[in-house]
């Protein structure tokens, strides 16, 4: 994009790394929104501590998606230090993933609230998992676009390690996928999947393996 | 703004940038907030898919509005590299600017409330037009004001390229302006220009000329 | 809070700077979320542009408060420069504006309800000059805080020039006091004093002088 | 995380950094959406007035929180400089922080529509407590591991400064604790260890000792 400009450019992924940095931060921050104050009116009001532990769905969902996001800004972080070119598609790659993650409250928010009821637990899992599924294709495509062939990615990484990362986003793909067909015959599988992935991205990242 | 202050200024945009950087990324991410958890009471709750499908405009809204701010702040980076300088009413303008694009959740949440409503949905579209045209107007206003006379924008760009932009954003503006007309005549011939106008730039930006 | 590490810090205001632009971007994108959509049932939804257009004085609202932050935004910007060092009271004192800033919002929504009440909006429109005062007080504490036998601020500056901006910042403190005063009297002179302050404000900065 | 990369990284807290301040801001700034206006139908309208003054539990909180999250940007900035190098640990125990940072408008929302509430006075004030336990405890734990054998801390920090500000950490923790249990037996005396602890740490930061 900023190819035939006269400048040079020294980073030339460092805006589009400071815009997602701030959608991920507020995407992240905007969760808190998403749980709503109990409201208990008269009497009712002495039941509020039990109005709030009646909350732990919300508590629940609220700690799976920020750690979530947060697991995807480590990784946006980890994998933009091998960009080192970018292009419009790049761009519109990126801002759809970034869409995916904004989106991330909703069907957060739907999962709190429907997680515990006996006929639509099983949709509000269906809905989370795809929502988690969305940024993962994101995800996904844009490293395939900028991996392959070394489109945009560092030369010197070798080609084992671009394999094994481009193995290891296929995979999480596939899993969402099976959540959220799971979803269809057993939520509680569906949900364990997703917070099986979850908890492996808290790994360390893999050691960048150059040639 | 900066030029009687002893120091030299490197960067005389780098600060407006950064403000404007975060009103896009509030703005584009506030977006998900509009989207309400649907509330179903007992044994409607086993029709929680059917009311999450029935959110598709919700959906098809945020995604609109999403892309187009996407695009805002893309073309706002690509045209900044054109403005060597600024001044106080150039800062008024981009403030202009800037308090369109946070409006646009407003019309956003408006046309997907009422977009599938037979007689409402029209006004919705007019309304969802107008949020589209203010900072259509806004952005033109910028340019104008600093590519009149090389007033503040970069020398080197040729005059051709520099008409080339003023025809394409008047352009925009007239078809915004169509859009919210024909709104009255037909919604889905003026939802149409909407979405075909952001279509139309998400392809990659005119390359800058210079002499 | 810097002076006693090892390093030499080359801009001691900048992490406050960054920490500031955040929040008045935030306040200022947030201001969105307080216009609600309104929710007509059945037959009224014809009536959507009718009461998409009632919705004026939450225009007006978001308009009027839009432009204060965006002054104070631009004037923080204008006024850091004067500010050679920072310490822990000018720390806090800017806390305590940025808080003011941050509450904003609040006073925006409720004169966006009741200025059209004709009982409720005389007390919408002093609680509004009264969200308008705090930060104009919290701005004018840092100011004679930093410049007093010039504490804080640029040592080149012209003492005319100081003492030119303090009458300024005084004589605006005075002005939404009695703004707020005047709301008992007549609500319309009262808001217009808070507008006539803000177009004031629109104004290019005073050149900074130096000695 | 990035010292496998060829390049040399002269700040690695610096994106760690940035995203908190990211996340302070947008946590700090949410707070003033927890203050809903008072809606008011037909001859209630005149009194807009006693409605804005009974939201005082409201402004209150606001208050609490808002000078809470301030005193945590303050001294994440204070200590981060005392970090020399991250590792995969650290920065999930940061995210863990930021987390319970950005939980905290939760408790505040509670606290404000249930404090002067005489039998949920009492819950909503432990459920506050809690709230701020949570992210002291997040701190602390951050500071423990990086700071026992100098794991991660500057290694000229002298042994008596690290070893103080262990104590203060802990001590910080301990009255949190005691606020929340205190809750069960008297609110006010629950509320008075928070309000007190927030005043404390309003002081100057601690003086870093080197050798």
């Amino acid at each position: 994009m900023n190819t035939s400009s006269p400048e040079t450019v020294a980073c030339p992924t460092q805006r589009i790394e400071a815009f997602s940095d701030g959608v991920f931060a507020i995407a992240i921050t905007l969760l808190i929104l998403e749980i709503k104050v109990p409201h208990l009116h008269g009497d009712e009001a002495g039941q509020l501590g039990g109005a709030l532990l009646r909350l732990w769905p919300s508590y629940v969902a609220y700690l799976l998606s920020f750690v979530m996001i947060g697991i995807y800004w480590a990784n946006h972080h980890y994998i933009f230090r091998f960009y080192r070119r970018t292009n419009h598609l790049f761009n519109l790659l990126n801002a759809f993933f970034l869409m995916c993650i904004a989106f991330l409250p909703f069907p957060t928010a739907v999962l709190a609230e429907y997680i515990a009821d006996p006929q639509a637990g099983h949709t509000a899992i269906r809905f989370y998992a795809l929502g988690l599924l969305l940024p993962a294709v994101g995800w996904f495509a844009i490293w395939l676009y900028a991996s392959t062939g070394y489109r945009l990615i560092d030369p010197r990484l070798s080609p084992s390690f671009v394999n094994s990362l481009t193995r290891q986003y296929l995979l999480s793909n596939l899993l969402y996928v099976i959540a959220v067909a799971a979803s269809w015959w057993n939520g509680r599988v569906s949900l364990a999947i997703c917070v099986g992935l979850t908890l492996l991205y808290l790994g360390p990242p893999k050691e960048p393996g150059y040639r």
